[in-house]
């Protein structure tokens, strides 16, 4: 029997219209870039501007855009940093019925190129850092029709089909009337990173994207409310910034975005300043924040950042080591929150159980891990031969997740073979193996390509990695797998050492052999100056695999 | 263009299977009657039991009515208090495909009876306190079928189709799969008080259920957690008590129960001895326990209540001066918030927006509103021509809703006059006259037919009501129309003293007059030792009417 209750549709023009209106005089704020120092190095500006304000443009570009004549679903491309006119894009674009494209300015020019032809995108916002990548792009992605840049330009734009992007939207009258949307319509679109194979499109919905927001919002999730002050370090071109923006507006959170700047001390200096109660980004971020924050403190010019509540951590599992430092170091809390591209991303979040101290033995432990599934997102674990694994903490398993913000298919059709049924429902293969214990904490144990075979069990790089890096003299380390004629594949430590410090294989196996089997323990330890990151901030393990594969213990 | 998001539907069965994994060990707290003392009181007895018991037996009970032959859809009534046994109706009805109908106990057993018949219930629980209404009930309803005892009995049950809820379930397996339930399906049933004309039935939908449970966490809402303990006093059996043993099942809170208890001495003691973190009930609740409080520190055996960060007030409004009771008298903090039947309920919540101190002149202004739209929930004003009014704070106009849980129409296709099409999307007419700010405040004024319309002004009954209980020696005020030659109707004052004290009309305009217009002042104040209070716990304003009809100012 249908109920009585009115057929809303949960649209990104909602979050528009709550920011618009109800939070129209809280703050945003981003840093710009001024000009350059003397080392050509840029100089910050701080941009403050109202949801009010950018609401008001993002009505003005949606027209804009409608009036350049695109159509229903066509995508709209960004290559572009964390600023207010990134978020009038989040905003405005979807509400007139386009798509928002992000698109990571770190991949390589060639990539980018290739995923505008795939996308198909019309037109494309671009930063005004990345103005020199414009004629390439042009002559590679013919379908791109306009391009309008972000922020200001040093000369008059020369080229056709390129805007300036302040004068395109301030030249338009705001959007008079939202067009129809349903709310399965797709309002957003990320590419995968790629490691394997070309990126995939996954696109969002806009019924995703609200759920997102509601989702993300309570205590156990992020925690975000009008009182708050949040700076997403992470991108925006990186799966909507784990759906912050969205968050933030629904919420009336006060927003500070970073632009070009990522240095420790730029970020410890805005955290500060603008009173940041929430922050999230990847670990070489907080790698780098910590440092910072350390080297004030020794100095004896520590920042006040009593008003923050909580780093956010996901992108990668962060050891537990670096949790603890931030809370014995600084007093702060840092909690793991995990998702992927394919689930918009918000899969799951860290809190403690009732009862239990999250600044205990037992706490640290549990947000070591990578949380508990948000609502209504479902995880479970699967043998190699398809068969559910128990939750019992300690089997590993291949991730499988299900959930309204989680793909059921990549755009295009392709890598079908991620998606499957059981039990009457379809699923998601996230490639992560984890575990699952009673209570759904679960902890990433290695993506499936760098899991460690060895003899028929299976190693976590992720889990030796991250006891390897609480070592005093260790930077930062990669495990990977090495080919082993008697094992198949057996451990190797690349270690990055601390500056000055050196560490030897003996004093790595010494440090963590109480916590680990002993087949776990590497065969041999290797020091390198730096280990290849890729675009998304991950280890390229891949390329690390290809470099050490002539490598032999005692070599 | 269609997204790449998995169609996973809403439902209740996603709040079942949380509570019954992830918070599995989460206790569950109810006062039950243990027996009676020599007055004929009962005595109370703390029952302990868990989300996992709860979800379990939830399961077998959705077994057991399938197994009686009731059908996706099918009616389920409850005449039942707050108890683990309701949660569970709350949990397993609706997850078996079928619809929870919470029946008001507090109605006459006419009334019960008739919504009884008009919602085709075909099975009812019923808590044992209430069993002597059990042969009424089955004469006056043929087409109730079965009826199960809530609690023990105190001897075996002899009427057929009356059996013990307890067996019953325990005699069950649990389901062993849940039925294809589709979001828009019906998952629960709420009855109108019907203070005027019949009552009338909203089906509220898996989906706004589901809803309505995100939208409510969120620390701008009522701000539910797992480390929670959330004690609803508001009634199960009204308007799915506000929605929380939903959200708390959904986020792993503590729920307590009080049972057939609502004294001030016992849920104080409730308050403090399970360390309640948020509680929610009507003002008149609120008084009893702010007298307990108030009685308990004047005799130095103050109650413990730091783990209590916030008092819910809905139903009607509180005045200001309660607000700052709790806050002077106490240091608790009291929030509105507000919504009706129709609206599942909650279409409002009281937060202060960022740099406000809630507990400022300003705070306590804003605070004694109703609060802001949550999101996804538009309001607006109408005039009595049906256009739309300024939000400006001091425009009265009849407030309207649009949300996806507000009600699109009645069971049966009864009351088509509440909702009406405005600008292209349906609305729902709450009755209520009301304000709004630019910032979104809803200030509730009165319902639209208790509203004093006096030479073509409106003058807020519940304004002046407000301003006169802040008199020390007024216990309780209603503020009624009576009709007048000149102007149409005129403003009386009912007073209740507070116990040994007495108050004059002359008394009563020197206190509220700075307050006023002078036309809005009373032309007269009755001292009475009650006002009639309906089902709901709201005044009976049109027997009041009725009762003071002949009533003339100066007689």
């Amino acid at each position: 029997m249908q109920g009585n209750m009115m057929d809303v549709p949960l649209t990104v023009p909602f979050i528009l219209e709550r920011a618009r209106t109800t939070y129209a005089g809280r703050e945003v704020v981003s840093l710009l870039v001024a000009g350059r120092d003397e080392a050509g190095q840029p100089i910050a500006h701080r941009h403050s501007t109202t949801y009010g304000a950018v609401a008001d443009r993002a009505l003005r570009l949606g027209a804009g855009l409608l009036g350049l004549g695109l159509q229903p679903g066509d995508r709209v491309a960004t290559l572009a940093v964390n600023s207010f006119r990134h978020l009038e894009a989040y905003l405005g674009v979807p509400s007139a019925g386009l798509v928002l494209h992000t698109v990571n300015i770190r991949l390589h020019p060639e990539q980018i190129a290739w995923i505008l032809n795939h996308a198909e995108d019309r037109v494309l916002l671009i930063e005004n850092v990345f103005g020199a990548m414009i004629p390439a792009i042009k002559a590679a992605c013919p379908k791109l029709e306009h391009i309008l840049v972000l922020g200001p330009t040093p000369a008059p734009i020369p080229l056709p089909g390129v805007a300036d992007y302040d004068a395109f939207v301030m030249g338009q009258e705001p959007l008079a009337r939202y067009p129809q949307i349903a709310e399965t319509d797709a309002a957003a679109m990320c590419y995968t990173s790629g490691t394997t194979g070309n990126p995939k499109g996954v696109l969002y919905t806009h019924r995703s994207t609200v759920l997102h927001s509601l989702v993300s919002a309570p205590k156990d999730g992020l925690n975000v409310g009008e009182a708050d002050t949040v700076m997403p370090i992470v991108p925006m071109f990186h799966v909507n910034a784990w759906g912050l923006p969205y968050t933030c507006a629904m919420y009336g959170a006060k927003q500070v975005f970073g632009g070009v700047f990522s240095d420790g001390r730029t970020l410890a200096g805005l955290l500060q300043n603008e009173g940041v109660t929430i922050t999230a980004g990847v670990p070489t971020i907080w790698m780098g924040l910590l440092a910072e924050l350390d080297r004030a403190k020794a100095e004896g010019e520590a920042y006040d950042l009593h008003a923050l509540e909580r780093l956010i951590v996901g992108g990668s599992a962060a050891p537990e080591s670096l949790l603890r430092a931030f809370w014995n170091n600084h007093g702060l809390t840092m909690l793991h929150a995990w998702g992927m591209t394919e689930t918009h991303p918000l899969g799951t979040a860290s809190s403690v159980p009732a009862g239990v101290d999250a600044n205990s033995d037992e706490g640290f432990a549990l947000r070591a891990k990578q949380g508990r599934a948000v609502p209504l997102v479902w995880l479970d674990l699967l043998s190699e031969e398809g068969e559910k694994l128990p939750h019992d903490g300690k089997t590993m398993g291949r991730l499988i997740a299900r959930g309204p913000w989680i793909a059921n298919s990549y755009f295009k059709g392709e890598g079908q073979s991620n998606f499957f049924e059981l039990d009457g429902n379809l699923w998601f293969d996230t490639g992560d193996i984890a575990t699952l214990d009673a209570r759904g904490y679960m902890h990433i144990q290695d993506r499936s390509k760098d899991l460690i075979k060895s003899g028929g069990e299976w190693i976590s790089s992720v889990d030796l990695e991250n006891a390897i890096m609480a070592h005093p003299a260790v930077a930062q380390c990669a495990v990977i797998a090495m080919e082993d004629p008697k094992w198949d594949e057996r451990p190797l430590a690349v270690v990055v050492p601390r500056p000055g410090q050196s560490v030897s294989h003996e004093e790595i196996i010494a440090f963590i052999s109480p916590k680990f089997a002993k087949f776990w323990l590497p065969d041999a330890t290797i020091t390198a100056e730096s280990i290849p990151i890729g675009a998304t901030g991950k280890f390229l393990k891949r390329e690390m695999r290809e470099q050490y594969k002539d490598f032999k213990p005692g070599s």
